[in-house]
Order: structure tokens, then C-alpha cells, then sequence
């Protein structure tokens, strides 16, 4: 008999890779953190000492939900400013209270009530962008979830930083120390979009990510207008901008990347840069509809992102898997498309591959982490149950999420948080919607 | 001092009527199962001396939800038949099950199943279309659920009839008897598609429709398809020939009407008809997206609905109120599309309007039903408040339903059914899903 932590038995267990595979009254067993075995629950009895059992005869194990595009901190500002597009809601929505209140204080106080919600909601790991990615960085690692941190770079000034030079010097800073070989948290580049980066300031980030070894994540193509205003004041599309940047590589994750020609999804196909797809914020801001199972077809990695909760409003990857698999139909014009299995994929493996992570999450597998995630399909929603992928995607809410952990850490057991004092988060944020609304 | 059965005090009350309207901090009286007073809550408290008190410190307190179109039955077939459009889903995943497996008992199972899943959803009222509508009747009266309900009307032979004649018959015996002035349940025609009516079938019921003064609900322009083949077969699209019987007038619901020019949205605006708009349904099947916006610009009534769970895949109008709210801005290329409080209304007013049921329920108003629904705002991913119908509608899962009046009466409370055995129900389900999956 072999020792291992945990041995967790569940009714199903969909372990996205290889595809679609679908298994029943498996046991997974998780030691130091990580897969160990998948097997048939006899043979996983037979094999196993576990330090501890968890049952749950009505549930499907799947990996651990992947957010590939947040600004965490941006639960203070949920439901601030609906009903505008994207220019009119960053310039009058999300600007002004921005420069008035980011500091490491509303980073730190938004990013932890965002890594909660999003725990409860069965995500593993996300991928953020705002200011402040230091303390986004302690945040996650308070609480033990995975994060890619993403560090800002632009030429306008905000809380954070100046210039480019201090983004770029204070991103390095980050990359170094502490989190050069962290077990939960990674760094990369995060400028917003090309609107706010010079050519000369594209070249700079090049030759820093490139010494660094660190991957790149921008907003692109968003909204029609932000092409055509690039076109109008600088020659070019965006990706033809970033192109020239040297910038569109495998390295490139693509947030939105819904306005895209045919020739800009080969290009991207074949310069092997993933998209970051963020559909019910590209609704609520009627940015347009990306093109999702071309992009698929087109081989392109397409991960699965909620964006901040200020144009969402919620950081559900659960729904936002369902909304992906309902959207992508319409927009292919084919009830085929995106069927459950993909709309999971590209919330897990995908996400993992997005953020250059495919090897260490994404799916379970023996060697990963024990990044997991766990349902209970026995709610009158998501009952009778033909196919757990179609009640996972199609049927069920975030309530059912049972169990999250995340590099074997129990972090959510039978629908409770097990390390996290909620009354405190919701207080403060409570005292943060206070203060913004009384101005 | 007044005596009143129920006081229910919550944090906010958004009525519908007036539109965009949140009370705070006042109080709903109730008496004999209709609503007689909503006040502030210090005169609520002097004026009514309550034989209960419902205290909800962290709620808002909506109209309950009115859902437009559904096959209540269908959720037995939960799940059976993803990834195919609405031709090949009918010819190939509903109707060979429907000819195997409709009943009395099918019926009412899956619909005693659906009214359950509504409820704990917030939904006090459905409008439904399926084979023996009489147990759907006997289903709702049994829980307690206000329903319209549809008869079916077509021309070729299913379970519940063999003709044209029958189905009529059958619907009129319905309707005289014991459903005539019936508290909780109504009656309508609901004819399938014009597919499946001859020019006489339709004149045959027009002339019944209007002898009985019951209103008419038809799946009209679902498809292109649908259009095309009529075109082809009888030389008129749809609602041409849907006019040339009669049928085009206030007293019509249109469910999904999502191929519509110009010319038709006129007509049906200027006829009085209401439309059923079901987004996530439609999207599943790739039908198209309703042009949601134009139709309320052009005075049309938009009521909201979730069709069968075979095409959704759940019965939630929560977050079909939130597609409707996103999909619309997209549809409609702008943001401020389908506000928050226009969906809310879509759910409720409107739906009561298209169903007739208008001066009965719909809006939180003194002399109407206590058709009440209750959602705890208290929750992760609907903190902080700004906006509490910004929050309903966008960040709102139906786990925060706390509480639901039918009538007055409180079927379900602080998130407990208290009428109804759950186990039963879901075993019965399983026992359907052995069945059916063992073919």
C-alpha cells in the first residue's frame, strides 16, 4: 500500500484531457500537492493509504477553472458604471474613479474579495492586469490561489507608475524577487493595448521580455473603434502595430481579439499566439462578438477570461463557459459549435497553455498540480443526468460548486470557504462602496 | 391598527410599476393573498398589526418572475440532445422521444419537476405548451404555481390527439371546465408552428379562440428555415399566412420572432402582439438573435422566456434576464441597450401583459396578487451594492433566492421548499433518466 494525502472519490471525473473522455467511480490521489494516480476507485482502494477521503457519490472532478483575463481589484467598482461602450465606459465609468482611488490598499482590499468570489466559483487560477501587481501578487499567495500577474506598462501616468521606464522598471522588480520560481504565482508584461504604447516603448518591452523570458498579454482588437482610431492616428491596425513591435509570437496571449480579418486570425494562427476570449464582457459592452470556433478551427488556443467585474459583473467562469458554448453557436450560425467539451476545454487546458502553464495545470493528469474543482450535478437543475459535460456546462450554477483545491490545499470543502474569514471581505468592501458612492 | 397576514420588510423593493423605481426600507402588507399596501416602514408598522413578520435586511424584494415559454415536461429530456439546430433537434432529438415516451405520467413528472426548479428560481408563474396540458393544470394547482396554459393545436396525430378536431375538442373541455375562473390557472391556444396548421385548421381555430375569448401562442420565425420552407411549401412566410387566418392580433404571443424585416415588426406593433423572446434558446439551437431593442423602439410588448429544458438547458429566468441584457446591447450594437431595468420588466410586467394576466400580476402594486420573489444581495459576487437592479440583473445567481409568494402563500423560504418533498420528485427523475437512457 501506497501513502498518499488525499484520496478523492467522486461519481465522475472529466479530465479534459484526452478530450471528451468522460470517467466513472475514479479515485484521483493527490500527495504533496500533486496528481499522483487516476484510477478506477477497486484498484485505487487496492493502491492507496490515504491521509484523507473524500467522498461525493453525486459530483464530477474537473480541473480547477482557469480566468485567463481579470482586473481582480475592480469588484469595488461592480455595477458602477453600466450601459456604456467600451470608450465612453473607460473615459466616464472607469477612469476618473480609478486615478481617484487605486492605491495598494483598494488593490489589496478588491483583489482578495475578487480571488474569493472567484474560489467559491471553482476557479484555480486567473490572470489579472491592473495596478498594484505586487499586492495582487501577496493577495493571491495570502490565500493560496494560483495567479499569472500581469504588470502594466504604459506611457500615460496613473497610482502606480509615471512613465514607461518606472512600469518597466518596477515590472522587473516583480519578475526578480520574489516570484522568479514560485510555486503558486507567475509574472508577465501587461501593456493595455496599443493605444497607449509608443513604437519606442513596444521596442523597449520586446528586448525586456525577451531578456526575461516573460510572456506578453494585451488588449486587442476590442472594439471597431479602437482599430479605426488607430488606423486614423497611427497608419495601422493594432496588430499591425504590435506586429512591428515584434510582439505577435507564441508568447502573445490576445485579450478579446474579437474584430479580426481573416488574414489577422492566419497571421496569429501561425505566429502561435493564444486569445483570451471574455464573451459576457464583450456583450455588456457591445464590443462585438468574437469569432471563436473559426478561431478554433484556425488551430488558434482560445482560453476562456470574466474580465474585471466592473463590465461583467460577475467573475463566473462557470456561466462564462456556458455563455461562450451559447455565443459561439449563434456566431458560427451552427448549433454544433463549441460544443461542452470545448467551451471546458478552454476554460482549463487552454487557459493553462494561454498562460504558459500547460505543463504544471489544465488538466488532471499524474504530475500536475492538484489544481480541482468539484460539482454537485444533485440539484433539481441539473437533474436527470444523461451527460455530466452538458449538465456542467449547460445546467448548473455556481452553487454547486463543492470543493475547490488548489495545489491540494482544500480550499473550498462542501460549498465552505475553509480559510477565509468572508464576513471581514465583504466589510471592507462594503466600507470601500461607502466611500466611492458618498463622492 | 390594521390586520394584515404578512408584512415583509426587505432592504429594497423595486415594483416594476413605475419603471426603473428602488424603494428602500419599505414594507409589502399582504392579506388573503394580495398585495394591500407598500409604504415606508414606519408607517407600514404603525398602520398594519402583521400575523406574520418576513424580516430581509440584505434583500430586494422583485415582482415574481413571469416565464413566457416553456415545455415544463421536457425537463426529462434535460441534456439528451446538444449540438443540433432546430429542425434536426426536433426530427431527430425531441420527437422520436416525445412518440416513445409522452404521457399523462411523463407529463406530469417533468412538469411537477420544471414547477419545482421554477420556483426555487423565483418564477410564481409559467406559461407552458405540451402534450396533456391537463396534468400540467393538475400540476400547477397541485404545487401551487399560477400557469397559463397552452393547449396544443396542430394537424398531425402525437400521444395526446389524433386531429385537428380533437386537439380542439380537447382544448375546449379544458378551458370550460374546471378552468374557467380558476385563481391560479388559465388557458390558451398554442398551436406549434404554422408548419404544422392547414388554412382550415386555422380558421377552425380562430373561430374558437375568439368564441372562448382565450388568447393564441405560436412558435412563429424561429428559424430561417422555418421561413424558407414555408416560402417554398406555401408560397407566404409565416405571418402571412398566421394573418391570413386571422390569428395577427392583440390577442397573439409570437415566441421567439427572431426573423423578422422591417415591414413584419411594424405589423405585429401596430396588431398588438406580443412576443416571447427565449435568447439562451435561441442561441443553443443557433437560431438567431431577436432584434430585441428595435422591437421595444417600435411600442412592441417583449415578454421573456426559457423554452423546454431540451434547448436551454435549465429553466432560470434570472439568467435569462441577464442574456436578454447582454445579448440585446450586442444585437443592438449599444450599451445602453436593454437597461437592467428593462429586462427586469420583460420578466414580470411584460409577461404578464402578454400572457393577459396584467391586471392580475406582473408589478409589486396594492389589489394585485402576492406573486412575490425575494433575493439576498448578501452573497460575494453581488457585493458591493451600488445599484441593486444593476446587481439583480448582472451579478444575481439563483441561489440568492431566498423567498417566493404565490398568492401569498410562502412556498419557498430562506431558500427552503416548504410544500414540496425534493427527494421524491429528483427520484422520480432518475427513474425516467433509467429508463429513457436504457433505449
Amino acid at each position: 500500500m501506497q501513502q498518499c494525502d488525499t484520496l478523492i472519490q467522486a461519481r465522475w471525473c472529466i479530465p479534459v484531457e484526452p478530450d471528451r473522455l468522460v470517467l466513472e467511480h475514479h479515485g484521483i490521489a493527490v500527495t504533496d500537492g500533486r496528481i499522483v494516480a487516476v484510477l478506477p476507485l477497486p484498484e485505487a482502494r487496492a493502491q492507496f493509504n490515504p491521509g484523507v477521503v473524500v467522498d461525493r457519490p453525486d459530483h464530477v472532478v474537473i480541473p480547477g477553472l482557469i480566468n485567463a483575463h481579470t482586473h481582480a481589484a475592480m469588484t469595488l467598482f461592480r455595477g458602477l458604471a453600466d450601459g456604456l461602450p467600451l470608450e465612453r465606459w473607460l473615459r466616464e465609468g472607469v477612469w476618473p474613479h480609478e486615478q481617484r482611488w487605486v492605491s495598494a490598499e483598494m488593490v489589496r482590499d478588491g483583489s482578495k474579495h475578487a480571488i474569493v468570489e472567484m474560489l467559491r466559483g471553482g476557479v484555480t487560477c486567473f490572470s489579472d492586469q491592473y495596478f498594484f501587481p505586487e499586492v495582487v501578487a501577496e493577495s493571491a499567495v495570502d490565500l493560496h490561489m494560483r495567479a499569472m500577474i500581469g504588470t502594466p506598462v504604459m506611457d500615460f501616468p496613473t497610482p502606480w507608475a509615471k512613465n514607461v521606464d518606472e512600469y518597466l522598471s518596477k515590472a522587473t522588480d516583480l519578475v526578480h524577487d520574489p516570484y522568479a520560481d514560485h510555486p503558486l504565482v507567475s509574472t508577465c508584461f501587461a501593456p493595455h493595448s496599443t493605444a497607449a504604447l509608443s513604437a519606442d516603448s513596444g521596442q523597449k518591452l520586446r528586448v525586456l521580455a525577451d531578456q526575461l523570458d516573460r510572456r506578453v498579454q494585451i488588449h486587442l482588437h476590442e472594439t471597431a473603434m479602437e482599430i479605426a482610431t488607430t488606423l486614423e492616428e497611427r497608419g495601422k491596425r493594432p496588430l499591425a502595430r504590435l506586429s512591428e513591435m515584434g510582439l505577435v509570437n507564441a508568447s502573445l496571449m490576445a485579450v478579446h481579439a474579437i474584430h479580426m480579418t481573416d488574414e489577422e486570425l492566419q497571421q496569429i494562427s501561425a505566429a502561435g499566439v493564444s486569445v483570451a476570449h471574455c464573451p459576457r464582457s464583450n456583450l455588456k459592452l457591445a464590443s462585438g462578438i468574437a469569432p471563436v470556433q473559426q478561431m478554433l478551427d484556425a488551430g488558434i488556443n482560445v482560453a476562456l477570461g470574466t474580465d474585471g467585474a466592473a463590465s461583467n459583473n460577475v467573475l463566473d467562469m462557470l456561466g462564462e463557459m456556458r455563455t461562450a458554448a451559447l455565443l459561439g453557436k449563434v456566431k458560427a450560425e451552427d448549433a454544433a459549435a463549441i460544443p461542452a467539451s470545448t467551451a471546458l476545454r478552454m476554460a482549463t487546458l487552454n487557459g493553462a497553455k494561454a498562460l504558459g502553464l500547460a505543463d504544471a495545470v489544465g488538466s488532471i493528469e499524474v504530475g500536475k498540480w492538484a489544481d480541482l474543482t468539484c460539482v454537485d450535478l444533485n440539484y433539481i437543475n441539473s437533474q436527470p443526468v444523461y451527460d455530466p459535460l452538458s449538465q456542467l456546462v449547460y445546467s448548473c450554477n455556481r452553487e454547486q460548486i463543492s470543493d475547490v483545491w488548489v495545489a491540494g490545499r482544500h480550499l473550498v470543502d462542501k460549498g465552505a470557504l475553509t480559510q477565509v474569514d468572508l464576513d471581514e471581505i465583504l466589510q471592507r468592501s462594503a466600507e470601500w462602496q461607502q466611500r466611492i458612492a458618498a463622492v
